[in-house]
């Protein structure tokens, strides 16, 4: 079973856009590594969670800011293909 | 528990981007309705299956072509909250 993400948002706030943008991203350079992207409205104002699997790896709330994408790819990569490069994504 | 759409589409034939739009359409009209949309890349070429929990209310190589947005909401409406209205997205 391939890992899945949960982008959890707040559709009042209009954040479903942004959420679609990044499910894409996820898809795009982890084509063959993920089973799927799951977008979830939130029925909590304010929530913007990125899980893999059952683990957080992002909380707008405790960042006190939205995910940098590079930064995201980057966490994804470190659990599902520790291996692969991210091109200019990559670290530094 | 809200019902729960997936859709699995072909990466390889191009169809993230389409599929990213009907998710958005499906989590846009029934904002409050749905549990969430799952983007899931499909193994298989010409993959193009929409289903609602475990039902597939859409297969592309059934079906002969893509689904059209307007019968695609009415199907997932009559499932999930046969009352509502679509406005311009509905029958006659």
């Amino acid at each position: 079973m391939k890992p899945l993400i949960t982008i959890e948002y707040c559709p009042k706030c209009g954040w479903l856009l942004r959420a679609a943008y990044m499910a894409q991203e996820l898809l795009t350079t982890f084509a063959t590594e993920l089973g799927g992207v799951t977008l979830r409205p939130s029925e909590t104002g304010g929530t913007y969670i990125i899980s893999l699997n059952e683990e957080i790896i992002f909380d707008r709330k405790e960042a006190g800011h939205f995910p940098e994408i590079k930064i995201l790819k980057q966490q994804v990569r470190d659990r599902v293909n520790p291996e692969k490069s991210l091109g200019h994504s990559d670290r530094p």
